[in-house]
């Protein structure tokens, strides 16, 4: 994906503050709708920022519960979605190929519209909104200053935040704080999937010992697709969420939030951390 | 909505450079599942922080299109949802009565459930993704400096986000620059949904003359709200997508982000804004 995409260059009157307005380019950040297929039948449309589309339609379809496992898919592809003027494969609509038909859970089946800031679509009534995931026995134990070096390295790694500013940040770090995996997007849910979905093609699910720091906020959705990937530890540089918190600590997932500024706020699972004496 | 629902106190384990960490109560964004049921059906499950959930449920089916306007609703009540555990109303379930069924799109009945974050659910196809709304044509037209003092003014308007740090806030101002509504949500979607249901209640759609502005970043779905509301000014304190751009651009409204520290970028439609000379 060439970064052309994820950038967009738009035409901007700057004013400030006793200055004359001046007329400038300005970097915004790329949003299109995303079609993800599984096995051709469109099951989700989502926002978002292009780049790493296969990864967004693995974790997507992962996290949710659509898709058994990474075992299931067969194949990924761009497929028929021309632009109208151009003619040209706009490569915005994504086809999972699954080994077996019956890899798609029946009742999970939804034809849904999200947009860049929505994670999880689909399910009418309130019961089936979460997801009965077994809690979290994971021994993962990492000091706390190891935590608060992770935001910096979070946004030393972000590619195109610094230039446009909307855009929601995830990264993936091992237990010693390395980074593994930094992903972007118009939504922050999007970031989290690109994430599991770049996790589904290392082969390095479940994310056991591993740290996943959001760039925002941490709503529910958010901690429910962390709790998918068995991630132990959840941190945000944000507020987290009511839901969040209940989650948490019913899936004994330890959740850092306001991680910034050299302090931080431990809402569930401190076990896992190493305080100073 | 009592304030108590609206804000949830959990303990907390703060932790500072340099200091011994303590255990606090902390105030987070109360953040729940709310089911809206068109004559009983339901149409949609979204995450949102409650209070003001009959504006939320009627501005969400107006701004989606799921209902043809504030008169073809009779009545809105909370309905069944008990507690599993307490046998009481969870008040998370929001019945709209039409006076006439067929108020209803028939096409756009939708079994969807939204997350906090999420605005504009169950459409499956990207077409459908834009809904065709006609462009604005509004003189409305304010001095710079009156934009640059609006979010001080929703800011101490804002009752619940000092204390949490975890909600979006949308704010409705008229011409001269008067506060007319501001609500609050986990999800700014909903926070707009809610202005849009309160002009409705108050028989003020559409919202001509009038600037929205919204205290996070702007996507697509909040600019094709604020479209459906005929709001000709949208205006946010952070950054736009390129879709929110591409969208107001050719609807003929105009668009400011990063409207804080005395500047503003006006993306689209200039024409609306007195500049100083």
């Amino acid at each position: 994906m060439s970064e052309r995409k994820r950038v967009a260059k738009i035409p901007v009157l700057k004013v400030r503050d006793g200055e004359e307005a001046q007329r400038a380019w300005d970097a915004v950040a790329a949003e299109e709708p995303m079609e993800i297929r599984v096995n051709g039948d469109a099951v989700a449309v989502t926002m978002r920022t292009p780049g790493h589309d296969f990864e967004l339609a693995l974790g997507f379809c992962l996290s949710e519960g659509i898709v058994d496992g990474p075992d299931a898919v067969e194949t990924m592809r761009y497929c028929a979605g021309d632009d109208p003027e151009t003619g040209l494969n706009t490569y915005n609509v994504v086809d999972l190929h699954l080994r077996v038909p019956g890899a798609v859970a029946p009742d999970l089946r939804r034809n849904v519209y999200t947009t860049s800031s929505c994670g999880i679509c689909g399910t009418a009534s309130i019961e089936a909104v979460r997801k009965r995931l077994p809690a979290l026995d994971d021994d993962l134990c990492v000091p706390a200053g190891l935590l608060r070096a992770l935001p910096e390295r979070l946004r030393d790694a972000q590619e195109v935040f610094d230039r446009t500013g909307g855009l929601h940040a995830a990264g993936l770090f091992d237990a010693k704080g390395t980074l593994r995996c930094v992903r972007e997007d118009v939504g922050r849910h999007n970031a989290v999937d690109k994430v599991i979905g770049w996790a589904a093609t290392q082969d390095a699910l479940p994310l056991s010992g591993h740290i996943l720091l959001v760039s925002g906020r941490v709503a529910f959705e958010i901690a429910q697709k962390a709790l998918y990937a068995r991630i132990p530890l959840l941190a945000a540089v944000s507020a987290p969420s009511s839901l969040a918190v209940d989650l948490a600590r019913d899936s004994r997932m330890t959740l850092v939030g306001f991680l910034r500024d050299g302090r931080m706020n431990i809402y569930t699972g401190e076990q896992r951390l190493i305080l100073p004496t």
